[in-house]
Protein backbone atom coordinates (compact mmCIF):
# COMPACT_ATOMS: atom_id res chain seq x y z
CA UNK A 1 0.00 0.00 0.00
CA UNK A 2 1.26 3.60 -1.23
CA UNK A 3 2.19 5.74 2.44
CA UNK A 4 -0.40 8.68 1.91
CA UNK A 5 0.99 12.29 2.92
CA UNK A 6 -0.98 15.02 3.59
CA UNK A 7 -3.65 15.66 6.39
CA UNK A 8 -4.24 12.21 7.48
CA UNK A 9 -1.24 11.46 10.46
CA UNK A 10 0.93 8.47 10.68
CA UNK A 11 1.19 5.21 9.72
CA UNK A 12 -1.66 3.83 7.02
CA UNK A 13 -1.17 0.16 7.99
CA UNK A 14 -2.24 1.51 11.59
CA UNK A 15 -4.81 3.34 10.83
CA UNK A 16 -6.74 0.61 8.84
CA UNK A 17 -6.47 -1.52 11.97
CA UNK A 18 -7.76 1.18 14.05
CA UNK A 19 -10.70 1.91 11.44
CA UNK A 20 -11.44 -2.09 10.97
CA UNK A 21 -11.35 -2.75 15.17
CA UNK A 22 -13.63 0.42 15.05
CA UNK A 23 -15.71 -0.93 12.73
CA UNK A 24 -16.23 -4.01 14.72
CA UNK A 25 -17.01 -2.48 17.95
CA UNK A 26 -19.50 0.04 16.79
CA UNK A 27 -21.35 -2.49 15.04
CA UNK A 28 -21.05 -5.43 17.95
CA UNK A 29 -21.77 -2.85 20.76
CA UNK A 30 -23.34 0.64 18.94
CA UNK A 31 -21.68 3.90 19.62
CA UNK A 32 -22.15 4.29 23.12
CA UNK A 33 -21.15 0.44 24.29
CA UNK A 34 -18.01 0.96 22.17
CA UNK A 35 -14.96 2.22 24.04
CA UNK A 36 -11.94 3.54 22.88
CA UNK A 37 -9.94 1.48 25.10
CA UNK A 38 -11.58 -1.71 23.35
CA UNK A 39 -11.17 -0.04 19.77
CA UNK A 40 -7.69 0.42 20.50
CA UNK A 41 -7.05 -3.12 21.60
CA UNK A 42 -8.58 -4.32 19.12
CA UNK A 43 -6.37 -2.69 16.89
CA UNK A 44 -3.07 -3.56 19.14
CA UNK A 45 -2.66 -0.33 19.91
CA UNK A 46 -2.52 2.49 22.78
CA UNK A 47 -5.79 4.45 23.76
CA UNK A 48 -3.68 7.61 23.45
CA UNK A 49 -3.01 6.66 19.69
CA UNK A 50 -6.70 6.48 19.19
CA UNK A 51 -6.90 9.91 19.85
CA UNK A 52 -4.12 11.19 18.20
CA UNK A 53 -5.20 9.53 14.77
CA UNK A 54 -9.05 10.70 14.72
CA UNK A 55 -9.64 13.06 18.35
CA UNK A 56 -12.56 12.27 20.18
CA UNK A 57 -15.17 8.90 19.59
CA UNK A 58 -17.87 10.22 16.97
CA UNK A 59 -14.89 11.80 14.71
CA UNK A 60 -13.64 8.09 14.46
CA UNK A 61 -17.40 7.10 13.40
CA UNK A 62 -17.36 9.68 10.89
CA UNK A 63 -14.25 8.15 9.58
CA UNK A 64 -15.45 4.58 9.91
CA UNK A 65 -18.67 5.86 7.93
CA UNK A 66 -16.93 7.68 5.41
CA UNK A 67 -19.55 10.00 5.08
CA UNK A 68 -18.04 13.38 3.19
CA UNK A 69 -19.57 15.56 6.05
CA UNK A 70 -19.60 15.48 9.79
CA UNK A 71 -22.81 15.91 11.58
CA UNK A 72 -21.06 17.40 14.92
CA UNK A 73 -20.14 20.00 12.54
CA UNK A 74 -23.22 20.30 10.14
CA UNK A 75 -26.15 19.54 12.87
CA UNK A 76 -25.70 22.57 15.25
CA UNK A 77 -26.98 24.79 12.74
CA UNK A 78 -29.84 22.85 11.48
CA UNK A 79 -30.82 22.96 15.74
CA UNK A 80 -29.71 26.70 16.69
CA UNK A 81 -32.43 28.38 14.78
CA UNK A 82 -35.23 27.11 17.14
CA UNK A 83 -38.35 24.14 17.00
CA UNK A 84 -40.31 26.15 14.41
CA UNK A 85 -38.04 25.32 11.63
CA UNK A 86 -35.78 22.21 11.93
CA UNK A 87 -37.93 20.24 9.51
CA UNK A 88 -37.31 22.74 6.68
CA UNK A 89 -33.60 23.14 7.87
CA UNK A 90 -33.33 19.23 8.29
CA UNK A 91 -34.25 18.87 4.69
CA UNK A 92 -32.76 21.26 3.08
CA UNK A 93 -29.65 20.20 4.47
CA UNK A 94 -30.03 16.56 3.37
CA UNK A 95 -31.09 17.46 -0.02
CA UNK A 96 -28.25 19.55 -0.25
CA UNK A 97 -25.31 17.23 0.51
CA UNK A 98 -27.26 14.73 -1.50
CA UNK A 99 -27.20 17.13 -4.42
CA UNK A 100 -23.20 18.03 -4.32
CA UNK A 101 -20.92 15.58 -5.89
CA UNK A 102 -21.03 13.75 -2.73
CA UNK A 103 -24.03 11.96 -3.69
CA UNK A 104 -23.04 9.44 -6.02
CA UNK A 105 -21.06 7.93 -2.68
CA UNK A 106 -24.23 8.49 -0.82
CA UNK A 107 -25.68 5.63 -3.16
CA UNK A 108 -23.12 3.50 -3.68
CA UNK A 109 -23.38 3.51 0.44
CA UNK A 110 -27.35 3.32 0.40
CA UNK A 111 -27.04 0.38 -1.49
CA UNK A 112 -24.34 -1.85 -0.05
CA UNK A 113 -26.28 -0.84 3.36
CA UNK A 114 -29.42 -2.20 2.16
CA UNK A 115 -27.74 -5.08 1.10
CA UNK A 116 -25.48 -5.94 3.72
CA UNK A 117 -26.75 -6.96 7.14
CA UNK A 118 -23.12 -5.42 9.00
CA UNK A 119 -23.30 -2.13 7.02
CA UNK A 120 -27.06 -1.80 7.96
CA UNK A 121 -26.27 -2.42 11.55
CA UNK A 122 -23.24 0.27 11.23
CA UNK A 123 -25.53 3.05 9.31
CA UNK A 124 -28.65 2.64 11.65
CA UNK A 125 -26.77 3.28 14.92
CA UNK A 126 -24.41 6.24 12.72
CA UNK A 127 -28.22 7.33 11.93
CA UNK A 128 -29.76 6.93 15.30
CA UNK A 129 -26.64 8.30 17.65
CA UNK A 130 -24.52 11.19 15.47
CA UNK A 131 -27.75 12.78 13.43
CA UNK A 132 -30.80 11.73 15.25
CA UNK A 133 -29.84 12.11 18.61
CA UNK A 134 -28.56 15.57 18.21
CA UNK A 135 -31.45 16.85 16.80
CA UNK A 136 -33.67 15.77 19.26
CA UNK A 137 -31.65 16.59 21.98
CA UNK A 138 -31.74 20.37 20.78
CA UNK A 139 -35.76 20.08 20.98
CA UNK A 140 -38.10 20.77 23.93
CA UNK A 141 -39.40 17.28 23.69
CA UNK A 142 -40.82 14.46 26.29
CA UNK A 143 -37.66 12.15 26.33
CA UNK A 144 -39.83 9.04 26.24
CA UNK A 145 -41.20 10.17 22.88
CA UNK A 146 -37.80 10.87 21.48
CA UNK A 147 -37.08 7.50 19.50
CA UNK A 148 -40.43 6.67 17.94
CA UNK A 149 -40.18 10.21 16.33
CA UNK A 150 -36.65 10.02 15.30
CA UNK A 151 -37.29 6.86 13.37
CA UNK A 152 -40.21 8.11 11.92
CA UNK A 153 -37.64 11.10 10.31
CA UNK A 154 -35.68 8.50 9.36
CA UNK A 155 -38.40 6.67 7.15
CA UNK A 156 -39.44 9.54 5.56
CA UNK A 157 -35.43 10.87 5.07
CA UNK A 158 -34.45 7.22 3.81
CA UNK A 159 -37.43 6.87 1.52
CA UNK A 160 -36.92 10.38 0.39
CA UNK A 161 -33.07 9.22 -0.69
CA UNK A 162 -34.22 6.40 -2.16
CA UNK A 163 -37.05 7.38 -4.26
CA UNK A 164 -35.32 10.23 -5.54
CA UNK A 165 -31.55 8.87 -5.55
CA UNK A 166 -31.80 5.15 -6.18
CA UNK A 167 -35.57 4.03 -8.03
CA UNK A 168 -35.39 7.99 -9.35
CA UNK A 169 -39.31 8.04 -9.02
CA UNK A 170 -40.33 10.76 -11.37
CA UNK A 171 -40.86 13.66 -10.93
CA UNK A 172 -39.57 13.62 -7.66
CA UNK A 173 -36.14 12.72 -8.97
CA UNK A 174 -36.09 15.85 -11.04
CA UNK A 175 -37.82 18.51 -9.31
CA UNK A 176 -35.54 21.25 -7.86
CA UNK A 177 -34.76 20.75 -4.04
CA UNK A 178 -36.97 23.30 -3.07
CA UNK A 179 -40.24 21.85 -4.01
CA UNK A 180 -39.11 18.68 -2.70
CA UNK A 181 -38.29 20.64 0.80
CA UNK A 182 -41.61 22.83 0.43
CA UNK A 183 -43.38 18.77 0.50
CA UNK A 184 -41.45 17.05 2.90
CA UNK A 185 -40.45 19.56 5.43
CA UNK A 186 -44.13 19.76 6.75
CA UNK A 187 -44.15 16.00 7.10
CA UNK A 188 -40.44 15.73 9.29
CA UNK A 189 -42.02 19.30 11.01
CA UNK A 190 -44.48 16.85 12.41
CA UNK A 191 -42.69 13.87 13.22
CA UNK A 192 -40.18 16.00 15.43
CA UNK A 193 -42.62 18.54 17.13
CA UNK A 194 -46.17 17.74 16.15
CA UNK A 195 -49.31 16.28 17.86
CA UNK A 196 -48.96 13.01 16.94
CA UNK A 197 -52.56 12.21 17.45
CA UNK A 198 -53.06 8.59 18.81
CA UNK A 199 -49.75 7.84 18.66
CA UNK A 200 -48.14 7.18 21.68
CA UNK A 201 -51.41 6.01 23.88
CA UNK A 202 -51.58 3.48 20.78
CA UNK A 203 -47.44 2.43 21.48
CA UNK A 204 -47.55 2.36 25.29
CA UNK A 205 -50.97 0.06 24.73
CA UNK A 206 -48.94 -2.23 22.57
CA UNK A 207 -45.99 -2.23 25.06
CA UNK A 208 -48.16 -3.55 28.00
CA UNK A 209 -49.60 -5.64 25.67
CA UNK A 210 -46.98 -7.67 24.75
CA UNK A 211 -45.25 -7.17 28.24
CA UNK A 212 -42.37 -4.55 27.97
CA UNK A 213 -41.13 -1.63 25.44
CA UNK A 214 -40.22 -3.04 22.22
CA UNK A 215 -36.18 -3.66 21.93
CA UNK A 216 -34.03 -0.44 21.79
CA UNK B 1 -37.23 -28.38 -14.94
CA UNK B 2 -40.30 -30.43 -13.36
CA UNK B 3 -43.37 -30.31 -14.77
CA UNK B 4 -45.81 -27.75 -12.93
CA UNK B 5 -49.28 -29.29 -12.03
CA UNK B 6 -52.35 -27.12 -10.49
CA UNK B 7 -53.63 -24.03 -11.04
CA UNK B 8 -50.86 -22.58 -13.36
CA UNK B 9 -51.41 -23.56 -17.44
CA UNK B 10 -49.40 -24.69 -19.60
CA UNK B 11 -46.35 -25.72 -20.75
CA UNK B 12 -43.46 -24.37 -18.04
CA UNK B 13 -40.95 -23.43 -20.52
CA UNK B 14 -43.31 -21.56 -22.58
CA UNK B 15 -44.46 -19.87 -19.25
CA UNK B 16 -40.85 -18.90 -18.41
CA UNK B 17 -40.09 -17.78 -22.07
CA UNK B 18 -43.11 -15.36 -21.74
CA UNK B 19 -42.54 -14.33 -18.80
CA UNK B 20 -38.53 -13.24 -19.61
CA UNK B 21 -40.17 -11.36 -22.49
CA UNK B 22 -42.48 -9.42 -20.73
CA UNK B 23 -39.87 -8.58 -17.74
CA UNK B 24 -37.57 -6.98 -20.95
CA UNK B 25 -40.86 -5.15 -22.31
CA UNK B 26 -41.83 -3.81 -19.27
CA UNK B 27 -38.46 -2.64 -18.35
CA UNK B 28 -37.48 -1.04 -21.50
CA UNK B 29 -40.89 -0.02 -23.08
CA UNK B 30 -42.64 0.70 -19.45
CA UNK B 31 -46.35 -1.01 -18.68
CA UNK B 32 -48.07 1.61 -21.28
CA UNK B 33 -45.86 1.02 -24.04
CA UNK B 34 -44.85 -3.17 -23.79
CA UNK B 35 -47.77 -5.20 -26.31
CA UNK B 36 -49.16 -8.54 -25.83
CA UNK B 37 -48.29 -8.53 -28.95
CA UNK B 38 -44.61 -7.68 -28.32
CA UNK B 39 -44.21 -9.65 -25.65
CA UNK B 40 -45.70 -12.95 -27.73
CA UNK B 41 -43.34 -11.74 -30.72
CA UNK B 42 -40.33 -11.86 -27.76
CA UNK B 43 -41.07 -15.49 -26.73
CA UNK B 44 -42.39 -16.69 -30.20
CA UNK B 45 -45.51 -17.53 -28.88
CA UNK B 46 -48.92 -16.49 -30.11
CA UNK B 47 -50.62 -13.53 -28.69
CA UNK B 48 -53.98 -15.30 -27.36
CA UNK B 49 -51.51 -17.95 -25.51
CA UNK B 50 -50.57 -15.23 -23.77
CA UNK B 51 -53.69 -14.17 -23.31
CA UNK B 52 -54.77 -17.84 -22.42
CA UNK B 53 -51.74 -18.44 -19.55
CA UNK B 54 -51.94 -14.77 -17.85
CA UNK B 55 -55.30 -12.64 -18.67
CA UNK B 56 -54.89 -9.38 -19.23
CA UNK B 57 -51.70 -7.02 -19.03
CA UNK B 58 -52.03 -6.04 -15.52
CA UNK B 59 -52.14 -9.88 -14.40
CA UNK B 60 -49.03 -10.47 -16.41
CA UNK B 61 -47.42 -7.59 -14.57
CA UNK B 62 -48.00 -9.18 -11.19
CA UNK B 63 -47.09 -12.51 -12.33
CA UNK B 64 -43.73 -10.62 -13.79
CA UNK B 65 -43.40 -8.83 -10.25
CA UNK B 66 -43.41 -12.11 -8.12
CA UNK B 67 -45.65 -9.92 -5.70
CA UNK B 68 -47.72 -12.13 -2.99
CA UNK B 69 -50.93 -9.77 -3.98
CA UNK B 70 -53.16 -8.41 -6.84
CA UNK B 71 -53.35 -4.38 -6.75
CA UNK B 72 -55.83 -4.85 -9.35
CA UNK B 73 -58.37 -7.05 -6.26
CA UNK B 74 -56.66 -5.14 -3.41
CA UNK B 75 -57.00 -1.06 -4.48
CA UNK B 76 -60.56 -1.21 -5.31
CA UNK B 77 -61.75 -1.58 -1.95
CA UNK B 78 -59.07 1.28 -0.36
CA UNK B 79 -60.26 3.89 -3.03
CA UNK B 80 -63.80 3.21 -2.59
CA UNK B 81 -64.27 4.55 0.93
CA UNK B 82 -63.87 7.83 -1.11
CA UNK B 83 -61.47 10.55 -0.46
CA UNK B 84 -61.12 11.19 3.24
CA UNK B 85 -59.65 8.18 4.83
CA UNK B 86 -57.46 6.96 1.38
CA UNK B 87 -54.29 7.41 3.06
CA UNK B 88 -55.18 5.40 6.60
CA UNK B 89 -56.54 2.81 4.29
CA UNK B 90 -53.37 2.73 2.29
CA UNK B 91 -50.72 2.41 4.67
CA UNK B 92 -53.19 -0.31 6.90
CA UNK B 93 -52.93 -2.17 3.62
CA UNK B 94 -49.58 -1.82 3.28
CA UNK B 95 -48.31 -2.80 6.44
CA UNK B 96 -51.01 -6.00 6.43
CA UNK B 97 -49.08 -7.37 3.61
CA UNK B 98 -45.27 -6.35 4.75
CA UNK B 99 -46.66 -7.93 8.17
CA UNK B 100 -48.22 -11.04 6.70
CA UNK B 101 -45.84 -14.61 6.08
CA UNK B 102 -45.59 -12.60 2.30
CA UNK B 103 -43.49 -9.75 4.24
CA UNK B 104 -40.27 -11.63 4.02
CA UNK B 105 -40.28 -11.92 0.27
CA UNK B 106 -40.84 -8.31 0.38
CA UNK B 107 -37.36 -7.81 1.85
CA UNK B 108 -35.39 -9.76 -0.59
CA UNK B 109 -37.36 -8.30 -3.35
CA UNK B 110 -36.93 -4.67 -2.08
CA UNK B 111 -32.66 -5.67 -1.27
CA UNK B 112 -32.80 -6.78 -4.94
CA UNK B 113 -34.85 -3.46 -6.64
CA UNK B 114 -31.92 -1.13 -4.87
CA UNK B 115 -29.46 -3.07 -5.68
CA UNK B 116 -30.07 -4.15 -9.84
CA UNK B 117 -30.76 -0.82 -12.13
CA UNK B 118 -33.15 -3.16 -14.01
CA UNK B 119 -35.00 -4.93 -10.76
CA UNK B 120 -35.44 -1.13 -10.24
CA UNK B 121 -37.26 0.15 -13.59
CA UNK B 122 -39.54 -2.43 -13.13
CA UNK B 123 -40.39 -2.16 -9.58
CA UNK B 124 -40.59 1.61 -10.36
CA UNK B 125 -42.94 1.00 -13.46
CA UNK B 126 -44.73 -1.82 -11.22
CA UNK B 127 -45.92 0.54 -8.43
CA UNK B 128 -46.13 3.90 -10.77
CA UNK B 129 -49.21 2.48 -13.01
CA UNK B 130 -50.38 -0.83 -10.99
CA UNK B 131 -50.43 0.93 -7.79
CA UNK B 132 -50.43 4.79 -7.42
CA UNK B 133 -52.45 5.43 -10.99
CA UNK B 134 -54.93 3.27 -9.59
CA UNK B 135 -55.17 4.82 -6.10
CA UNK B 136 -54.91 9.05 -7.94
CA UNK B 137 -57.38 8.01 -10.41
CA UNK B 138 -60.40 7.42 -7.85
CA UNK B 139 -59.34 10.91 -6.46
CA UNK B 140 -60.76 13.94 -7.64
CA UNK B 141 -57.40 16.05 -7.82
CA UNK B 142 -55.87 17.93 -10.75
CA UNK B 143 -53.98 15.36 -13.35
CA UNK B 144 -51.27 17.58 -13.26
CA UNK B 145 -50.38 17.29 -9.62
CA UNK B 146 -50.92 13.51 -9.56
CA UNK B 147 -47.23 12.45 -10.87
CA UNK B 148 -45.84 14.31 -8.15
CA UNK B 149 -48.41 13.42 -5.49
CA UNK B 150 -47.39 9.92 -6.43
CA UNK B 151 -43.99 10.33 -6.16
CA UNK B 152 -43.73 11.90 -2.44
CA UNK B 153 -46.17 8.87 -1.67
CA UNK B 154 -44.08 6.68 -3.06
CA UNK B 155 -41.03 8.51 -0.94
CA UNK B 156 -42.86 7.88 2.72
CA UNK B 157 -44.29 3.89 2.04
CA UNK B 158 -40.80 2.91 0.39
CA UNK B 159 -39.27 4.47 3.28
CA UNK B 160 -41.28 2.58 6.51
CA UNK B 161 -40.60 -0.56 4.49
CA UNK B 162 -36.69 0.18 4.29
CA UNK B 163 -36.70 1.77 8.07
CA UNK B 164 -39.23 -0.85 9.48
CA UNK B 165 -38.40 -4.25 7.39
CA UNK B 166 -35.08 -3.94 6.37
CA UNK B 167 -32.87 -1.61 8.57
CA UNK B 168 -34.83 -2.39 11.22
CA UNK B 169 -34.80 1.20 13.11
CA UNK B 170 -36.31 0.71 16.47
CA UNK B 171 -38.69 1.51 18.02
CA UNK B 172 -40.92 1.68 14.65
CA UNK B 173 -39.34 -1.79 13.28
CA UNK B 174 -41.29 -2.95 16.53
CA UNK B 175 -44.19 -1.01 17.24
CA UNK B 176 -47.68 -2.37 16.42
CA UNK B 177 -48.71 -1.63 12.77
CA UNK B 178 -51.45 0.68 14.40
CA UNK B 179 -49.06 3.10 15.47
CA UNK B 180 -47.13 3.21 12.86
CA UNK B 181 -50.56 3.68 10.36
CA UNK B 182 -51.35 6.35 13.04
CA UNK B 183 -48.10 8.41 12.77
CA UNK B 184 -47.08 7.52 8.98
CA UNK B 185 -51.47 8.01 7.19
CA UNK B 186 -51.56 11.73 7.71
CA UNK B 187 -48.25 12.12 5.87
CA UNK B 188 -49.80 10.05 3.17
CA UNK B 189 -53.60 11.54 3.42
CA UNK B 190 -51.96 15.04 2.51
CA UNK B 191 -49.49 13.90 0.06
CA UNK B 192 -52.66 12.74 -1.75
CA UNK B 193 -55.27 14.87 -1.16
CA UNK B 194 -53.82 18.19 0.77
CA UNK B 195 -52.96 21.53 -0.22
CA UNK B 196 -48.93 21.21 -0.27
CA UNK B 197 -49.03 24.62 -0.10
CA UNK B 198 -46.66 26.01 -2.63
CA UNK B 199 -44.75 23.00 -3.72
CA UNK B 200 -46.72 23.07 -7.08
CA UNK B 201 -45.84 26.63 -7.95
CA UNK B 202 -42.26 25.92 -7.49
CA UNK B 203 -42.08 23.22 -9.83
CA UNK B 204 -43.94 24.72 -12.10
CA UNK B 205 -40.81 27.43 -11.96
CA UNK B 206 -38.69 24.57 -11.77
CA UNK B 207 -40.17 23.31 -15.20
CA UNK B 208 -39.52 27.10 -16.67
CA UNK B 209 -36.10 27.69 -15.39
CA UNK B 210 -34.77 24.70 -16.92
CA UNK B 211 -36.64 24.92 -20.23
CA UNK B 212 -39.55 22.17 -19.97
CA UNK B 213 -40.93 19.37 -17.64
CA UNK B 214 -38.47 16.82 -15.69
CA UNK B 215 -38.37 14.02 -17.90
CA UNK B 216 -41.40 11.70 -17.07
Amino acid sequence: MARRTGRRPGNPDTREAILASARDAFAERGFDGASIRTIAAGAGVDPALVHHYFGAKDKLFVAVMKVPFDPGELLPEIVAGGPGGVGERLVRTFLRLWDSPAGAAGVALLRSVLSNEWTARLMREFVTTQILRRVMSGLDLPAAEAPLRSSLVASQLVGLAVARYVLRVEPLASVPAEVAVAAIAPTVQRYLTGELTGVFDLAEAGERAIGGPPSA
